[in-house]
């Protein structure tokens, strides 16, 4: 087991790494000990793994039986309705604000249970338990909790960060392979983004994480979280330099909007995007060809799609981004690289290597 | 016109005190210029102050004709389906991260707009402009916003700073005398609590104030608004000190649900029970007998009942303050004066005084 910190002063927390994690008593104790404890989990990942967090609160010492708060799988339920439900049934315990959430599950639990732990009398403090990998290194860290509105993702929410993070990594040996997969591109983008090393790890190392080795998944997650928590410890708000987390997802966004929500995982999407993003960078002259060539390798061996669907011509996929008549090209801002391990916010970018970019769908490949 | 500092670090912001401040653009310049700006408003506020307030944005130099969202007036609106409605709205318009919402009205007004300011995109910047002396001295200052839940009120809700207040004493001017009566109430607080300086000065300067001298009324805000700043400066999330601000809201709490929410209003419940914790406060040796007679005076001649009503008995009122026999009394926590100026959270209050205060109702006194 490994303990990360997250450094964001008086709100700085630990996240606990390893198999077994979530068995472990102690990961709980400094947060949840003589707490009144409500865990927020949905009706997949509870029967799971709802009776080992069970006993290890109850070694934690929480203050009687926790309230069980269990959602319906999926994202449709990411609702303000959902949260309204959660808070009612906190309400109806007589939860007050020196009470704590638990959110086990993916991101979708935990975006839900974050929220409704950040608006609960004005906020009390959470755990995050995520389990599936695209949870444990990309939306357990950083802080941002919400819900979707019918006119556009994540666009009800608040940045509220957890007390602490417990990742199980037993809790991957049970995960579909596609979600492995979609939760691999978030990997390799911090690979791709900030850290050339762990880049060249990742081209040693795949297989074993494809073949679910414990060692191997942790070490992964580790290095994620480090990335992503020096990225947001160092821009809390998202004003500046927390955007280069956005690599691929411009692109990747496109296509998820394009093919319809939940067609494409969003971590299919997104390394899609970047092996985009590295081709057009290509094209730009900010990376050299052979560099992108090995990041559309890694992206492809993760199991991933490197060109976008035939479905989504160029024309489509501009008016996905937002680039149409009545918005210039300067407003629109991407992520690309100039080299392996260092990614650069740009609204300067060359148009033509864009139209190249997106006239190179799956079908022209 | 002054200008009073609530220095939060990173979210310190300017309050505005003085007559027409809501005309003078300049107030709004430093944050709204350029943007995009959603003013809500109520159905009463609105057509009073809306035309005046446009004016100021537009010399203020906002992007575009500002969205205008008026509410129903009235607290059964402050529900989390009215923040919905508002947030659709945005949405619709196709407000970012980086538009503003202007809250134009009274408490009420002011918790729902700036709860759906610090959840809209997580959140965005928003400007206060009290219109009621209640919101004015307490509401607008400290972050809170919020709205109701059926079971409970402001159950919901976070904490999010605005970028500046403008407190515009002219809106005063066609205020309903109970409404100032309340929000005497509150001001008088302040004295209480923790500047007996100031408490001499309203004993002096009361009648300026009931008769709406625009001079004396922004010296009592500016004093209100600079005691709470500085005890919302010391303790932002309500761990401690701000725990203070409670001064005769136990009481009053128990007054308003006990005589059913809106038949009493807020400020007249607090100026009720401010009396009866200067009243216990004497009992147990703690204040000086005339200094609790020199309280009870001045809310008095504030126009408003220093005895709870004769409906609420001792038992009634001790259930409504949760003190019943599943509740030890020692967990009740109550702020009491050691002097006039120096109020103290205790739970360490002896009972018998309570039980008399509780037992001198309307009808006794």
């Amino acid at each position: 087991m490994e303990i990360l910190n997250v450094e964001l002063g008086e709100r700085s927390y630990p996240i606990h790494i390893g198999p077994g994690e979530a068995a472990r008593a102690e990961c709980f104790t400094p947060v949840l000990e003589g707490r009144r404890v409500a865990v927020v989990t949905n009706s997949t990942v509870g029967p799971l793994y709802g009776e080992r967090l069970r006993a290890s609160l109850a070694a934690a010492g929480v203050r009687d039986e926790p309230l069980w708060i269990e959602l319906p799988d999926g994202e449709s339920h990411k609702s303000l309705a959902t949260v309204e439900q959660i808070l009612t049934r906190l309400l109806e315990a007589r939860f007050d604000r020196g009470s704590r959430i638990v959110a086990l599950g993916g991101g979708v639990v935990g975006d839900i249970a974050g929220f409704a732990a950040a608006i609960y009398q004005r906020g009390i403090h959470f755990v995050q338990v995520p389990t599936t990998l695209l949870a444990q290194v990309d939306s357990s860290v950083g802080g941002k909790t919400g819900v979707n509105h019918p006119l556009g993702k994540n666009m009800i929410g608040s940045f509220h960060q957890p007390r602490a993070v417990v990742i199980d990594t037993d809790s991957l040996q049970s995960l579909p392979t596609r979600e492995l997969r979609a939760g691999l591109a978030e990997v390799i983008k911090y690979g791709l983004m900030q850290d050339a090393d762990f880049f060249a790890w990742l081209e040693e190392h795949l297989d074993r994480l494809l073949a679910l080795e414990p060692e191997a998944l942790a070490h992964a997650i580790r290095r994620s979280c480090a990335c992503k928590a020096e990225v947001v410890a160092a821009d809390e708000r998202e004003s500046g330099r927390r955007a280069l987390l956005n690599l691929g997802h411009t692109f990747g966004h496109a296509i998820e909007t394009g093919m319809g929500y939940g067609a494409w995982l969003h971590g299919e999407a997104v390394g899609t995007g970047m092996a985009m993003a590295a081709r057009m960078s290509a094209r730009m002259g900010w990376l050299a060809p052979a560099d992108a060539a090995r990041a559309e390798a890694l992206i492809h061996r993760a199991g991933l799609d490197t060109y976008p669907p035939a479905e989504l011509d160029a024309a489509r996929f501009r008016e996905l981004m937002g680039i149409d008549k009545k918005v210039s090209e300067g407003r629109l801002r991407l992520v690309l690289l100039r080299g392996l391990g260092a990614a650069e916010l740009t609204a300067d970018f060359d148009d033509n290597a864009l139209q190249h970019t997106l006239d190179e769908t799956a079908r022209a490949a």
